[in-house]
């Protein structure tokens, strides 16, 4: 076996799960993620843990909900009482084929997932994390062989997540006590407030509420945007390629934008509600492992020197007790790429230039 | 996708299980048996029942077992109680390699399976069933092709059940209502009573109280054996290969044994205890699909044209109410072969001839 792999499931199963000798652990193996699913079996067992394997495999999924009528039954009791008794729950994607679910009518796959509202909650109520272990499917959609996407996958997850956290809480705090952030570089000069927000440092760890392995941004909730920016690092939005996007922000919206590729797309993203015209997030990513686009969110948005803005929905953690942040059925993110002739200010100060931020070497 | 997969699929769930709309039911999904899980899933669906895919991968237990200092939890909670809620276990195996579960050290795997002891009841009180999908690993140790081993999997699985167990009720009325089975061929002439025993109809199916697939005999629980017995059909047993083996019964027990490969084996278990020496089951084997040893007691037994006589520890369910059977710690089958030249007689009436019951033409 890669001894990467085993790396990999020790870094789950310490740092981000923080699993302790007792514990009960639901490990979701996915078709493709047999050897990590061995190397997780392993440390579990060198801790103490309890384990119970389950298989989650999109052809599985998809031949049971194909063949049903439909009417599926709300949240069955022997999978929530599993899940109510569990500490942890490690998802360990997988897949053999990204475009398995596809094969499934809509409608029927809307209502098996409204049927496991509850279900979802009890596993989000548990110290969860949510991993990849590399399979030839995602190397296709990646665009790489094998072995190039194991490092690539391998260079994104084996961090020193420690210090990572460390550095990633400088900018949270930065964020947090700054009123406006400025973005410039080409095509872009963008200001947004930033006033009474909160950022989460988002360090691959239950201890962080990061529940991504790999993860590496920080993020907070912006609103107020003014002012022009471009995306060039390309995107996919349900299924659609998009590429080379321009969007100018007027009294806090979208005013006007455009893309070399998939600008049909946009304009539907822009038509969904009044809130998919303002701003949901701005990420600054901090993962300099993910060194390039790969068409997969996990990773694509915490790439280092690389920040990201999503028109759409804002996330709570981010917003006062009790104030309600943007609201849309959508939340798109769009990166751009910071490595080079750019500069983030927060209240006047640079605190990025060229991707290097102001506590690093060379800034 | 090999149609006989989904044929597979549908006996299991229909004829073995009886899966009803809205049943609970929690598949146990190998790792080598991922075509027989997908098949089942969507048969699960057509019949509206609910589904949990559990993984059972003797590498991911392993790997747990061997890194655990072995003291276990006993019965986690999580999973007792998911047992506890579902009506239905389908365990679908299908090794990668049947020598996986040989690398863990005895004491540890013991101390495993002692600790999942209420697990084990749990599942056992549900409908539960066993059965396989074909591996090349299981091939492997059948001394066959993939394509051969196939055939011979589904061979034994896709018979027309609901005659099969028309059929075997007839062998449980003979045996049920006699008092003294007598078998006769090379080297073999030997009676014993069945006075007050009940036969099990073993249907492969739930409503039989018969929990594997293929199944296909009828066994009860003979005692007072007298006379000479010759089982020409391989056996394995603790891993030895045992062949040709001779018994000699008076007043009851062993007293005489040889086998042409693997005496010491022999020895060894009926060296255990005084119950060992003794008879535990007499089985009829009535499945014809089954026409040779692979190795594996679930095909073996029920192979058509043979009978099969264990020594050791006698079933509960073929004795009356409160008589405690024969007791021992060991259970071991010895399969020969009737095809030709022999009788079965019980209370001194031919009931099986050559191989050919009564009922059939031919007799």
């Amino acid at each position: 076996m890669d001894p990467r792999v085993r790396d990999h499931a020790e870094v789950l199963v310490d740092w981000s799960a923080r699993v302790d000798a007792g514990d009960d652990v639901v490990v979701r193996v996915d078709e493709g993620a047999h050897d990590l699913a061995v190397a997780v079996a392993e440390a579990l067992g060198e801790r103490g843990a309890n384990m119970l394997a389950t298989y989650v495999a999109d052809e599985i999924e998809s031949a049971f909900v194909r063949a049903h009528d439909g009417e599926f039954d709300r949240d069955p009791d022997f999978e929530a009482e599993m899940l109510e008794r569990a500490d942890v729950v490690l998802s360990l994607g997988g897949t053999r084929n990204v475009a398995e679910r596809g094969a499934v009518p809509g409608d029927k796959r809307a209502a098996y997932r409204k049927s496991r509202t509850g279900i979802r909650e009890l596993r989000m109520d548990t110290d969860w994390v949510s991993t990849i272990h590399p399979t030839r499917a995602q190397a296709q959609q990646a665009g790489m062989g094998i072995a190039e996407y194991r490092d690539f996958v391998y260079d994104a997850v084996l961090r020193d997540w420690e210090r990572l956290a460390d550095e990633m809480a400088r900018m949270k705090d930065l964020l947090d006590e700054g009123s406006e952030v400025r973005l410039v570089k080409a095509d872009t000069d963008l200001t947004m407030s930033i006033e009474n927000r909160t950022a989460v440092n988002s360090a691959a760890s239950v201890a962080y509420d990061s529940h991504n392995l790999p993860s590496g941004e920080v993020f907070t909730a912006p609103e107020n945007p003014e002012g022009e920016v471009y995306f060039d690092v390309p995107m996919t939005h349900e299924g659609a390629r998009i590429r080379d996007v321009h969007l100018t922000f007027e009294d806090g919206a979208v005013v006007d934008w455009s893309a070399e590729v998939g600008e049909d797309a946009l304009d539907d993203v822009f038509a969904t509600d009044e809130g998919a015209r303002r701003l949901g997030e701005l990420g600054i990513g901090m993962n300099r492992g993910i060194d390039r686009f790969t068409d997969s969110i996990l990773f694509d948005e915490k790439m280092g020197d690389t920040i990201h803005l999503a028109v759409g929905r804002a996330y709570d953690s981010c917003l006062p007790e009790g104030e309600e942040g943007n609201q849309s059925a959508v939340h798109v993110d769009m990166i751009t790429d910071v490595s080079e002739d750019s500069r983030l200010e927060i209240d006047g100060e640079i605190v990025q230039r060229n991707g290097t931020f102001r506590w690093e070497d060379g800034f």
